[in-house]
């Protein structure tokens, strides 16, 4: 996961994409990057760690440009390395890349790169598409470049590229500075666009939260297989380049994305307390009773209060976090997590004791974390502890972009009885009660994928779910990516 | 505001203090020390910055020790300056002391340490403090000194010292390294104790969250004027050396404190809870009407979750933070501050629009953040806005170490009629009217004193809404405080 | 003024470029780079300050490769700015490249480039001149390029830049990774090349240290308009590509290489004794006395010793240089540098006082620091002060890569008085004098221009001094250069 | 070895020391203090590293005062730690002290502390010494300190202290701020003094140089067993509080100290060239033929310019030293000795080949870089290689604060054949060609101990070379300063 931020406007906007990356910073903590254009010069400043401390006044000043793009990185692969900060440069004919996403055959665009004689100096996978872009675009006109060229050369680019993109492009075209977004086919990742207050200007970026933050007026989505045309003081031009069925990420909505942000015109917000309505279906449908709902913070609260409210049960902050530490998604070394989550999580104990506890969270994954937090919950002394969790099991690995681990780090699968397809009916009633059992818990609820899917109302791809990969993933390229995730141990996912 | 530790057990302590910091972080992030007593040496390490940047391996190992405390700094004046970082060292006989509170005879203090050729390295006010109790116990034996004699001492110590404060000293007495824990007689500022998991060990602390992320044992509080005395393997010794009527800080529970802690044997999470169902009586009382209670996070989520549902009322998250920024209680420059609320708090629209809402906040102080606020939420298009704060107006400074401001800093003062006192019938309605008008609020409506009192159900300090300063405080003494707050123009308290 | 390294071997050399680095530290202390091939990839770190405090194991470790190539950067322009530290990378086809030197037509080669759609990064001027040498050898083939094409690649490039410059270029040719190094037709700046201990690696450098700290066998001097190529195991290939009168920088020998060093088959010490005698028959010349003989260390150091053999003097360290801060050729802010020249030269006052003294220094530029060093000297209570320079008058500014001025702030110009000719007979003498009285010295001596061809023994760009500028220069050029010289008004020129 | 300053003045003289602790930077690179009195507070502020890095703007303005002393402290133990860095602070009667040099009875100071009550927070001896003072000045009088009562508690502090020191102190006395500075009664460790330009203030410092470079006017040493008494606006008052034969150290003469400097009325410059006559002398006395003299720079060029002279042998600058390495004698891990010598010292073969050479130093003492240079020696074709020293063979170590390690650790007592007393006739000689048999040089010669002590001409401390200790020192105090050396076994000490 990562974030990004494109602006172009009239005057120099450089402080302004600072400004919005720390509204994305939940999606990249490893580090920052910005590049601009100004007179004819690509100036670009990457730092390690958070934005506010990596980019001051001082790197504002050095990057000037009427048009601007920024990046945070989330840190796949142990402790960071500068040279995969994004965003990345190609000088001819001028073109800086960010984007967002996972691409699937890395190993192919290198390969291609490679007899086509251009190199590399990261391991970053939206470098390959930038130079692929960048060649399409000197192949159609060694200079001055026109829009159209660009047009022509995205499409072309889309055919070499597979997997989840949304990428942001800052070059010039027509002799004007020139944002371009592109969204892949299926719309796996979010992009979303505005327009400045000056009337002048255009934003693209990965949540709308980052627009908010400078009161950028949200206009919509960059659409699947779109590709956008913004300029300083003209309408948006959009290309519709290749179409698919749509197929967004769902587990944005669930656990990444900010609640405050929409994407894919539905406020995540709102798709959080739907998930919570459906999952208080889900628990009264067995016939379960609580005394009290608490959500584990943050990303559980919308969910829990629709749950509590839907159950006309009291809806209780029973976790209160320090928020002086880092995100457990993001967090090194999995076996700190303990100590960690002490640190970080601390129970309201009146909450608890004596109490039927309904604890609701987003998602479970590893479950590392989990075993742990459900010790604190039963060192509180409530009679009953549920669980109810407003997604369905991970039962698949993610091959877009959500650090969603290798199949055998999963929780989930291990508590299917072999010989039962995830499909059959049953089979989650049975995950759900070998899981409870193991970790203790009076009862564990999911919400069934089809309960998901109906709150969501709208396509999606739940692959972490179903297994239903939407964007082109042949073994081949699975088990790269499995190779790779494998070499990153200090990887970590939350619960 | 400050926060401390202090932990003294059969083994090396100092990361379990540096950890515990980290719970107490919110009460100072400018900066942190750790400061021990290790075969006859007094090794102490100070740095900038929040604990987690200054204290890593390297200055835990250069700190060894089976006693340790350790500070949290709140910048009251300007950048933090090393020097004022705590904990203090007092050479003879080997005394490290560190505090949390406000001591308001400062100058008398220095005046006289003056006399007794004693001099200080900074402005902090433990200093003297430290001071005096140092020479009072090398007054009494010059060597090998005994319990009795630090007992003694302390006795003369608070016969010298006035205000607010919590104490915690470590020190040899009887050959033993000896941890001592001492609390102002009113008990303004909190301390608590408690046992460690090895039950040879013991801990102090501000606030009991620093012994929760220790698995230590709440055993109660230091009781107001009392002296405990803690030694690995024996119980705690206590004495109580002075008498008054206890008036723990009711701000504390408001605000300052983290709700997961208990002190003065309440749980602050519960007082919230006491306080959200007094206020929806004093809003019911007005025969108002809201569709939604919204709290201000995330100090007032307990108190809008019992306003709701007292009320009925759906209690949602309208308001989503920006966990990447600091909080606005200790954020620098007030000219800034709209932008940085804009970076921290981003309204859902849904939640508000078309509704009449019921805004939850603690307390308003200065008042500056509070209509940046209301703008935002008037721009997500509600019908009606209401504000109700769980607690009474402002009126009056504070000089026991809450960084309330001078009397002309306050909001409320400026709309109390003239010629009406605060204690006047009508007054806190006049108030409310005036303010109310001034914010564009539909209603603002306050927690009438005598409501918090109710709630809260023990005797308090509650001098910054009814001007009744519980312990010793003459005019001299105020005037010099407001001169040296005047002087710290880059102090800042949130609404 | 910078240095480059660079090494191609049969095993990871990034350390022992590091290594080599640090020698050539005098030519840069701005900011450092490495640049690798390893495996395809390209990796690059650039870090601001000395190559010590910027590069350790972690850097080496990032960056590995059979091939590398570094630099260090003399800040010609204010504080540095990290995107102008070099090398540089072109992604195609995979090409790293460093320089010491200055392009002269550096805004025609900006023009031209923009024409062919390619944009920079940065101001620094060996990025379009790996820009040009990149797509001329795209050009020639589209991928697998063989040897042949960078040389014809390399020529044509030459044909496209102007001025002084020694380059260095890691690429992959016919499958091997392939080290280049190229000088300029007159070889104005010096490039020197050296076998490793384990023979099967070759290295290029600026200047000969380079390759002594790691036990490099200097095998000679890239000569002027030769490319030369190394291949890890097997003989460097040379070509030569372009052919001019060879006139290195007569000005590396007097002041800014390093004795140590040998360059263009010359030692540089040997050149400063050299210089020396000829300094001291000069002084002969004139009929004048001195007790002893005193140089301005460290540069001066040979000389001065060649100076008093020849005049039967003693030869004694009169000042004493405190290691610890920076070289003045360096050093920030010019009204600084009266209190930094008395941190940094102290004089020993029995080797003054009561004598006359014959103060040997290198050269006088802007003159700034010598009215101090003089004042510093006469305090000492000599009878008699001379100052002998052993290099001519500087009369012109350099457009090659050293940083001597403008020429309206040289100083000797000044006194030529107006209508004389700096050719014309008795021209020196009267600078001579006037410059002499203006100093309040008893004499100055210069080296006559004849007197440094002579000791230096074969031919020389010396336009500083006689403003015979051997590489194309026209106008237009010289005036941009001047303008780009006059926005930096932070650079700082030694006496 | 560490160096102090010291300057009282009318006015606030912070910068100044800052300034004057850079020309002191050679005695100590581990980390730098500065200390002072302000309206009766004591700011004090340490660093590690560097002074210049250490200490800027902000540094020097948080520490006003119009007295003030700094300190540069040599990493004697491991990679420093910043609470062992000086000055030190009491707070009664309000104390500042650093020192240089090393107390041989810092056990029995524990113990006596330890008894009184008194504890440290550090290992620096300096401590300790701090403590007594301000004890014995308490008991004096408890308030408003007269210079008497000092005069008297320093009095008193010398009986308790052995070992070489000296002192520099700030504190009030008479109501006045007032700077002493003690001196052993052997007058070890060297103290000097002097007046400030504007005739108001003082200064005393390690060396003279720290004079030097804020224009300060050398006027004499703080005599052996003298305490110096400074004020602003009045003449320095001298106390001689104890009286023994003085015995300055002489290895301060022959290495540690800058030539520049002055102490105990001798220059240091001039005591090399007069070592450098008497080595000559030494050598021809051999019958021994060269053909050029050439010095390790930077410590042996004087001693090496005289020989030469006396001699009649040209004097050569045989090695170029690379400025950007830090000193031999400061760096750490002996085991990367000989690759740091190689980027340190690089040698100018011309010089070398073919020629007999007298290549000059100042001590042998554990000879570990010494094999290496004379490897690099070898290399560059000398005919024959001599190999002078302008000091006799170390055969003890020092207790008294130069960092001459342990007996064991010494080079030269390997080569004096069993049975042989040092002081017998011959042995000097055996010594000389062992070793020089060891080393493969053709000649070794030391200038033996008469010959030195003639060419310094007065009393001195040279007890490593005759094992003579000057101050009191017994067995036990021996074997704890040798146990506390092999603790440490990251100090290092050159040639």
């Amino acid at each position: 996961m990562c974030g990004f931020v494109g602006i172009v406007d009239g005057k120099n906007c450089s402080r302004d994409v600072v400004l919005s990356l720390q509204a994305l910073q939940h999606r990249g903590q490893d580090s920052a990057g910005l590049g601009t254009i100004n007179h004819g010069q690509f100036p670009l400043v990457k730092r390690l760690g958070l934005v506010h401390q990596g980019f001051g006044a001082a790197e504002i000043e050095q990057t000037p440009g009427n048009i601007c793009i920024g990046h945070v990185r989330y840190p796949t692969v142990g402790a960071g390395v500068l040279r995969d900060a994004q965003p990345f440069f190609f000088r001819q004919p001028g073109v800086l890349m960010a984007h967002n996403g996972n691409l699937t055959n890395l190993r192919e665009m290198h390969d291609e790169l490679a007899e086509n004689s251009v190199h590399l100096m990261s391991s970053c996978d939206v470098e390959p598409v930038l130079c692929i872009f960048s060649l399409e675009l000197m192949k159609r006109r060694r200079r001055d470049h026109r829009l159209e060229d660009a047009v022509e050369a995205m499409k072309t680019t889309m055919e070499h590229i597979q997997g989840a993109y949304s990428l942001v492009v800052a070059l010039v075209l027509d002799g004007q500075e020139t944002l371009l977004a592109l969204r892949d086919p299926q719309g796996i990742r979010p992009a979303v666009w505005g327009q400045l207050p000056d009337k002048q200007g255009w934003m693209v970026a990965s949540e709308s939260v980052a627009m908010d933050v400078l009161s950028v007026k949200r206009c919509g989505d960059v659409a699947p297989g779109e590709l956008m045309v913004f300029r300083a003081g003209s309408e948006p031009i959009r290309h519709q380049l290749k179409t698919a069925s749509p197929s967004p990420c769902i587990f944005e909505y669930i656990y990444f994305a900010r609640p405050d942000s929409h994407m894919n015109g539905k406020s995540v917000y709102s798709k959080r307390l739907a998930m919570g309505q459906a999952l208080a279906d889900a628990w009264r449908a067995k016939g379960l009773e609580a005394d009290v709902v608490i959500p584990i913070p943050d990303t559980a609260r919308p969910a829990a209060a629709a749950v509590a409210e839907r159950l006309h049960l009291p809806n209780r902050e029973g976790f209160i976090k320090n928020r002086y530490t880092g995100r457990t998604f993001i967090m090194p070394k999995a076996d700190q997590r303990a100590d960690a989550l002490k640190l970080k999580l601390n129970p309201i104990r009146s909450e608890f004791a004596g109490r039927r506890v309904l604890v609701v969270d987003d998602s479970i994954v590893r479950g590392a974390t989990l075993k742990h937090t459900i010790e604190i919950i039963r060192a509180q002394g409530p009679t009953q502890v549920h669980l109810a969790i407003y997604s369905p099991p991970v039962l698949h690995p993610c091959y877009y972009g959500i650090d969603i681990s290798t199949k055998e780090e999963l929780a989930a699968p291990r508590f299917l009885p072999e010989g039962l397809a995830a499909t059959d009916p049953g089979a989650l009633q049975q995950i759900e009660q070998a899981f409870a059992s193991r970790l203790g818990l009076d009862s564990l609820t999911y919400l069934p994928l089809d309960g998901l899917r109906a709150a969501f109302d709208g396509p999606a791809c739940a692959a972490c779910f179903d297994g239903l990969y939407p964007a082109p993933l042949d073994e081949k390229q699975r088990s790269w990516i499995a190779e790779d995730r494998r070499k990153s141990d200090q990887r970590t996912l939350g619960i």
